[in-house]
């Protein structure tokens, strides 16, 4: 579902993090901020996350703090503290609410870019580069579109399973700018019908969708309240998905079976349910995965964002 | 070789391209410029080109222009006419003038970006993005490293040599602005001792380096003055290098012999020398390829670099 990134543009407010304001600036993102040498928009070189605020509360903030901080690790960015961060979507929290009113769900960006070639920001290599996040009520053809069946069609990644692990300058499990390939797939998929993609290695594991983590429900017949929820390893070179993670805690507290596969196409369609989960769009049921229907069923899509509700810590086999 | 991507910063200049300056517009790229919601930084969703004006004379810019609006096509990115960008150049070139001097050679990158979600620039799809020209002098270090030998190390690119032609949506052989990859694999080779990287695909074909081409030179015994230039096969999902093409027509016109291989990294030890070529760095002579060594000749090198002063037409075997 190639979901517009902002979703409601005009009412969006952003703070930057620099070191004369480590605790974050509030600036009118409509007024142009960032340099055209911005090694952000001149490379793709950066690292983000997305993270959904509801009724003012940051979901899942420091799975997604940590995860920005392996990004940045792997790419070698320096980053501000995880305080600096928290400061910042706090003030623009605030700025809504002074504004007149915080939106009952937000959708919080947050971005580190390498700077300005060859003019580090400040000689403090976590205020080196350029940092800002970005705040904008989720709209309502988002929330709208919550929960409703979409088809998916598989797409080649290109790599192999192995190549994360042999070739890490790939920088295969980090969330970098460099999104490029992640919007042709999902455009692929708009113009031959379908709604989302799920990537697929060479030969022929499951990886991720551009935007989202697969996961998909294996009915326990002995025991119908306690299914398995599975979810692709992370060698095989993918993001470790922050919503799947806090789901795997929630549903193993209820007493669900997990599991972590090198999963093939196979095994989506013997799949008894499929989600793509994500921070913002939440779980969405798959119904068709290339010309294979898959049952959608409303119950267990509840039941995983009553999961998410409950914003436990994230769970993943490595971390 | 991990180059700057601004050889002089102080002295950039910077002209931007919209519906209402078709024919650009200078502005002072050390001041804010871009959106924080410009695409271009949030997904790394824009292409770009880099060429090298001397003495006011852009080299092989219609092959640029050609390759800006073959890599807008594959992201289906809308870019302004190729007269905007020429006339943005000289706008650009004449502002250096107009400050008191041209430098004898100035970088300049094109960029365009898909620009901000949800709000394009223009409703003439040509001018719906961002889009700008950053010109600056090539500085006396980049010029001084010319023609100095560099040692390279071989890295996989993850994906096999079919990958390009069965995954249109991996955009191999778009110059898009997602560069985390190629930035992080010439860190990789930084820190192994090396100058630059030549990529491979998982199945053992030489691709291309991370911002050059590949070209190699095997000698003739019977006629020492007519060699063979060789550079790998478009087909398996490289970038069509200006550099190599231009210095193919006039290696051919010079009577030398051309070819196009599925090259292996035995083709690389085995040549009689080895270059990385690019539009502003020229002919980069390789003196190791991991840890086999290369002989250099300053000869042959200054004759790639004779042929690229003829500034002929960008020869292609698909074009």
């Amino acid at each position: 579902m190639a979901e517009h990134f902002l979703e409601d543009s005009v009412s969006a407010v952003a703070v930057r993090i620099d070191a004369e304001h480590p605790s974050g600036l509030v600036f009118d993102p409509h007024q142009p901020q960032l340099r055209v040498t911005d090694l952000g928009v001149v490379r793709g070189d950066g690292v983000f996350e997305t993270m959904l605020a509801r009724d003012g509360q940051v979901r899942k903030f420091e799975a997604h703090l940590q995860r920005l901080a392996r990004s940045a690790r792997l790419t070698e960015i320096g980053i501000p503290p995880a305080e600096s961060w928290r400061s910042a979507v706090q003030r623009g929290l605030d700025e809504f609410r002074n504004r007149g009113g915080l939106p009952d769900e937000v959708t919080i960006r947050l971005t580190a870019t390498r700077g300005v070639d060859g003019e580090p920001a400040s000689d403090d290599p976590a205020f080196a580069g350029t940092y800002w996040a970005l705040l904008s009520p989720v709209s309502e053809e988002i929330k709208a579109k919550r929960g409703a069946p979409i088809a998916v069609t598989l797409l080649d990644r290109g790599h192999d399973a192995t190549a994360a692990e042999r070739a890490p300058w790939l920088l295969l499990s980090a969330k970098t700018l460099s999104y490029a390939v992640n919007m042709a797939a999902l455009r692929w998929a708009k113009s031959h019908g379908f709604d989302d993609v799920i990537f697929t290695t060479s030969d022929g594991h499951i990886l991720e969708a551009p935007t989202s983590t697969v996961l998909l429900l294996r009915k326990n017949p002995d025991e119908p309240q306690r299914p398995t929820l599975l979810t692709p390893i992370l060698e095989t070179g993918i993001l470790p998905g922050t919503t799947q993670g806090a789901i795997f805690t929630a549903a193993e507290r209820a007493g669900w079976n997990l599991g972590y596969g090198p999963l093939t196409p196979e095994d989506l369609y013997t799949a008894d349910h499929l989600w793509l989960v994500s921070s913002v769009r939440l779980a969405s049921p798959v119904a068709r995965v290339e010309d294979r229907e898959l049952a959608v069923d409303p119950t267990w899509t509840q039941k995983l964002n009553e999961f998410l509700n409950q914003d436990l810590p994230v769970q993943h086999p490595t971390t």
